[in-house]
C-alpha cells in the first residue's frame, strides 16, 4: 500500500523532500533505536550495573546488528511495538546481561524521537533562515513596487511589496526563535523503565539517564517524560505553526497570479493535460494544502495529550500516525516555498 | 521516508492490513487510471469521435503501456498532478488520436478514485457483515452473563453482556444501511473535460460519458462533479463512523481487561519489553487509536469541500492526502475489531 | 459573558439566526425536557406503573412548573446534568409517584435533543429547498452568461454561469435525500434507565417506550441509544456538509467579486471604518468562515463516539458543547446563502 | 439562543467560570474597544495629527459614550464587524476630528483582543501557579502512598502517588514558561490602518503606534500584525495544551476512581437522577470533555493562518468563532482541575 502522498512513487514527486524522507526513515529510526540500546548497554556499564567489558562488547554489537524486518514486524502485530521482537534479535547476538535491562519499549522509541526530532529541527531551522534570506531578496528585488492592497479580498488601498512581504517574512523570525525555545523541551531522553519511575535502575537512575543523554547528544532528564506528551504536541504545534506562515504566502502568490490580477509573475508552474498553455501555480497552491493538512492534525497530536497512566497505548500510537506526517508536511512546505520564492520573475508594479 | 505506519515495515505489522493495502496500492491506482483511459478511448471511438480500429488499438496499448515511475513523478513535480505524464506516455504508444483526447487530468484521477471506492466499499461491506456475525456469536456465548453496568465509569446497576454487545452491534446495521445509500453517490464516472463542462466532447458528452461508466462499472453521469466534493466527504464520515462505532467497542474492552475490573478475557494480547509477563490489550487500543485518528481526519475532508471554481488544486491536494489513511484506518480497525471478538474468552461472569 | 459568536450582542447580527436560535434556545430546550417529563409520567400511568389520575396529574403539573433556573444550575455544577435539580423541582410540585420513575438524566436529555434535531431538520430541508429555488432562478436569469471557468485558479476555457451554478445546486438535491434518510436515525426516543436496559420497567418497557414515543412524536425504539452516538455524529457530519457546499459558493462569489475579475456584482455588501467607498462580499465571507466552522467542530462530533460504557459523561458533555453550534452555523450558513443569491446583480457576461 | 455551555442558564453551573466570564464579556471587549480609540484620539493630538484639546475632548467623551447595542448589532449585519457602526456612534458625540482618523475596523478588534489576551494571561498564569501548588500539597500528603502504576491499562509494577503526580504537575512549571515566553508575542497592538501599513499616519505613524501601546499597557510594534495571525494561533494552541494536561489528570483519576480500582476517593461528585447513592467523577470527566474540545478547537485556529492579502473577512472571523470559547474552556479546565485536586480525600494505600 502507499498510503501516503509523501512515500507514493507518482504523488512523492509533488510532496516529497529527499532530507525530511531522510531524517524520518524507517533506516534511520531503526539506527536511532540501536543508538539507544548501545548507549544503555555502556551506561549499564559505566555505572557498575553490567560488567564494563561486556557492556562494551554488548554496545559493539548491538550496533553491528542485522535485524530481520519481518521478524520485527511479526512481533509488533503482537506486542503492539517492535521493540520486544528487536531487543530479543539483539540479545541473540548481545547477549542477555548488558542490553535492554532496567529500561522499556518507551524509552527507546520515544529516545529516538528526541533524535529525529532534534534532526528535524536542525532541518527546520535552516530552511526557516533560507527561506527568510530568500524573502529579503524578493523585497530588495521588487518591494519598491506598487501593489493594491486587499482586505476582505477587495481592492483597499495601495502598497508597495515590500508591505505585503513583510507580513510573510516576519513570522519567520518569530518561528526561529519558537523553534529554539522548544527544542530543549524535546531534545531530552526518555527514561522510565517499566511503569516510567526508573526503579529498577535503583539509585543509579540518574547516573545511567546522563549517561545516555551524554552519549546521545540529548538533554537528561530528572524524570521519564512518558506519560506527559506537552512537549510532543508543542513541537507538533509549532510544525503547524511554521506550514501555516507558508500557507499564507501560498494563498496570496496563487491570489496574485490570477489572470486579471496580475500581480505576480511565475517561472515554471504546472500543465494542463487539457490545456498544454495553461502555466499553474501549483506550489503555491501546495503550500495552501499542507497548511491545511497540518492544521487537521494538530489537533489530533493535542488529543493524544489524554495520555491515561503511565503509559497509553491507544494514544501513543495516535502520535506515531501523525507526527511524522507533520514532520514531512512542514519541511515540504519549507522547500516549496523557497522554490516559489525564487520563480518570482515580477511582483508588484513598478 | 516511511511517513505512515501502514507502509513502515515494522509497524505496519499492528496497522497494516492487506486487503485494502492491495486496494489502494500505487499499481491498482494505475491500473485503474490505465482502465479509465482505456475505456475512454473506446467510447471515442464508439461514438465516433475517433476512427473505431484506431481507438481499440489505442485502448489495448493503454492496457499493455509499461510506465515508468519515475517519468511520472518528475512530472507530478512540475504539473501537480501525475496525468501529463501519464498521457504523454501512453500517446507514446498508444498515437495521439484517441488517447484522452477531451478529458482532463480530474477526470481520470477522480474516476480512478470511484473504482477504488467501490472496492473499498465491497471490503467494508462484507467486513461489517463478518463483524456483525462474531459479535452475534459473542452475544450466543456470553450474553446472558452479568455485567456490571457502568456510567460515568461508575458502577450503575447490572446488566447482561447482552447489553453492552448490543451497543456494540446495533450500529454495524447502520453502518450497512449507510453504506449502500452512500455507494451510488461515489461510485460515478468523472467526466468533465478542461473546465468541466463537457465542451469538448460536443454533442457526444453524454453518449461518452455513458460509454465510459458501462465500461467501468460506473454510474454514469449527468454532469462533472469535480467542483462539488459532498460525495467524498460524506464517503469520509461514513468511515470514520465505522471506526468510531470500532472506538468505542476497543474503549469498553480495554476497560473491562483491567484488573479489578476483570470483566473480559482475552487471548492473545502483547508483552512488555520490561515485564514478560504482561498480556496488554493491544488491539483494543488499536481500535481507540484508529477512531481518533479518523475522528480528526473527517476534519480535513470536509475542509476540502471549499473547492474553489472548476478545479481547486489545493483542496484537491488534501483529499489525497488523507482519504487513503482513512480508508486504511477503517479496514484495519474491521480486522482488528474482528480479531479482538475472535479472542474472547470470557465475558461477564455467569 | 459571551462565548458564541451567535449569542454576541454585536456579533449575533452577522453570524445570528432567529429560527435557529429559538429552536435551540434555553426555553425550548427546558420545554422539551418538560414535555418528556409529561409524556413519562402519562406512560407510567398508562402502562399500569402509576395510578392513571396521579399520572395525569402528575404530568398536568410538570408542564405547567416553574422552574427556578439558579437551582439548576446549582444543581448542574454538582451533578453534571440539570435533570438531578430539575426533577427535584417537578416532585416537588407533581409529588413522587409518576414522577422521572424508571427513567434517567439520559433519557432526559437525548430525547429532548432528538425534539431539537427534529425541529432543525424541518428548518433545514425548508431552507435547502428554498436556496435551491433560488440559484435555480439565478441560473434562470444569468445561466446563459459567458463565464471564465477556472482550475487551479486561473482561466481555463469559457463556460457558462449554469455551468457553475449547477456544482453549487446540485449537492443542494443531495442534501435533502441524506437529511431524509437520517432523520430517522436521530428522531427517535431515548430510554434507557439507570444503565440503558430499561430494567426498572419490567416487562413494560416497551410500552412506555412507544407510549412516550408516540406522544412526542418520534419514532419509538427497542434498545436505548445512549452509549451508540452514530446517529448524532452523522447528524454532525450532515450538518457540516450543508455548510461545506455553501462554503464553495462562498468561496467562488468572493473570488468572483475581485476587482479584475468582476465576475458577479453584488448589492448590499459591507463597508470598510477606513474605505466608506468600499463594497466587501461580506456574506460570501462568512459562508467560507462557517463552512470551515463546521469542517473543525465535525471533528469533535467523531471523537465523542468512543463513548465508554453504558454513559460517559465526557464524551456525551462534548456533544454538548459542540453539536448546537453546528446546528445555528449550518442554519446561518442557509439564510445568508438566500440572502447572497438574492443579492446577486450580476453573474458573469452577455 | 444559547449556543455556548459557557452561557447556558443551566450547563454553565458546569463549565462556566466568572472570572473568564468578565474577562470575555461583552461589556469588557465593548471597554476596551472604547479605550482603544480613546488612546488614539490621545495619540492624534499628541502627534499633531489633531488639535490636542480637542483630542482629549474627543477621549473623553468617547470614554463616557452609551452605545447602543441594537445600533451596532445592525450595522455589524451589514459590515461584518462592529466597528463602523461603532466609529458613527462614537463620532456623533465626540466629534468628526480625532476619532478614528487614521485607523481601521482591525486596529480596534485586534487591539482589544490582546487587551483580553493580557487579562486571560494574568488569570491562567495565576491559575497555574495555584493549581502546581496544589498538585504539590497533594504530593505531600499521599505522594508516598503506594500506587500500582499501569501501562497499556494493565497492572505493571507499583509506584507511588508522588511518581503519577509528577506527571500532572511537571507540564504545570513548562507552560507557566511558554506563557511567559509567548505573552510578548501577543500582547502588542495593532496598528494598520486601510491596508495594514499606517500610510494615513505619514510620518507620525510609529509615533502614534507607541503612544497608543503605551497608553493601554500594550507592546508597540514595527508593523501592523493583521494578515500574520502566528501568535493567535500560537495562543490557541497554548490553550490547548494546558487543558491537555489537566485532562490528563482528569482521565487518570476518573479510572483511579473506578470501583474495583478505588485507588483515589473524592469528596463531593454528581449524583445520578435513576441512582441516588451514586457518585461520579463529575468534575474529572469534565477535564477529559474539556482537553478534547479545546483539542478540536485548535485546528479551526491553525486553519485561520490562511488569512488571504491583507485582511480576511473569512479567517479572521473564524478566530472569533473559536478563541473565546478556548479561553473559557482552558480557565474552567483549571477551576476545575484545583476543585477535583481539593477534593481527593485519599490517593494510593498507604
Amino acid at each position: 500500500m502507499t498510503a501516503s502522498v509523501f512515500d507514493d512513487p507518482w504523488l512523492c514527486g509533488l510532496f516529497g523532500d529527499g532530507e525530511i524522507a531522510a531524517i524520518w526513515s524507517h533506516e534511520r529510526r531503526r539506527s536511532h533505536m540501536l543508538a539507544f540500546e548501545a548507549a544503555w548497554a555502556r551506561a549499564l556499564g559505566a555505572c557498575g550495573l553490567a560488567d564494563a567489558g561486556t557492556a562494551e562488547r554488548a554496545a559493539a554489537a548491538i550496533l553491528a546488528a542485522h535485524v530481520d524486518d519481518g521478524d520485527i514486524r511479526a512481533g509488533t502485530a503482537v506486542d503492539g511495538v517492535p521493540v520486544l521482537a528487536l531487543v530479543r534479535a539483539l540479545k541473540a547476538v548481545a547477549g542477555e546481561t548488558a542490553v535492554h535491562t532496567g529500561s522499556t519499549s518507551q524509552d527507546v522509541i520515544d529516545t529516538a524521537l528526541a533524535l529525529t526530532l532534534k534532526e528535524t529541527s536542525a532541518l527546520i531551522a535552516a530552511r526557516i533562515s533560507t527561506l527568510s534570506d530568500a524573502l529579503a531578496g524578493l523585497e530588495s528585488r521588487f518591494g519598491g513596487n506598487r501593489l493594491m492592497g486587499r482586505t476582505r479580498m477587495q481592492v483597499a488601498t495601495e502598497i508597495t511589496a515590500a508591505d505585503r512581504i513583510a507580513a510573510w517574512r516576519e513570522p519567520l523570525a518569530d518561528h526561529a526563535e519558537r523553534l529554539a525555545a522548544l527544542r530543549p523541551r524535546v531534545e531530552r531522553v526518555q527514561v522510565g523503565g517499566a511503569a516510567g519511575d526508573r526503579k529498577a535502575l535503583g539509585d543509579k537512575a540518574q547516573a545511567v539517564t546522563d549517561h545516555v543523554a551524554l552519549s546521545l547528544g540529548l538533554h537528561p532528564t530528572a524524570r521519564s517524560w512518558q506519560a506527559r506528551r506537552d512537549g510532543i504536541a508543542e513541537y507538533a504545534g509549532f510544525l503547524s505553526l511554521v506550514s501555516g506562515t507558508l500557507g499564507k504566502i501560498g494563498q496570496d502568490i496563487a491570489l496574485m497570479a490570477q489572470q486579471g490580477i496580475g500581480e505576480i509573475a511565475l517561472s515554471g508552474g504546472g500543465g494542463s493535460s487539457a490545456m498544454p498553455h495553461k502555466q499553474n501555480p501549483v506550489l503555491a497552491e501546495l503550500l495552501v494544502t499542507l497548511a491545511r493538512f497540518n492544521a487537521v492534525q494538530v489537533s489530533g497530536m493535542h488529543q493524544a495529550m489524554v495520555h491515561e497512566q503511565e503509559r497509553s497505548g491507544a494514544a501513543w500510537s495516535l502520535e506515531w500516525m501523525i507526527l511524522p506526517q507533520m514532520a514531512a508536511a512542514t519541511a515540504r512546505s519549507l522547500s516549496a516555498g523557497l522554490a516559489v520564492t525564487a520563480g518570482v520573475e515580477r511582483m508588484g508594479t513598478v
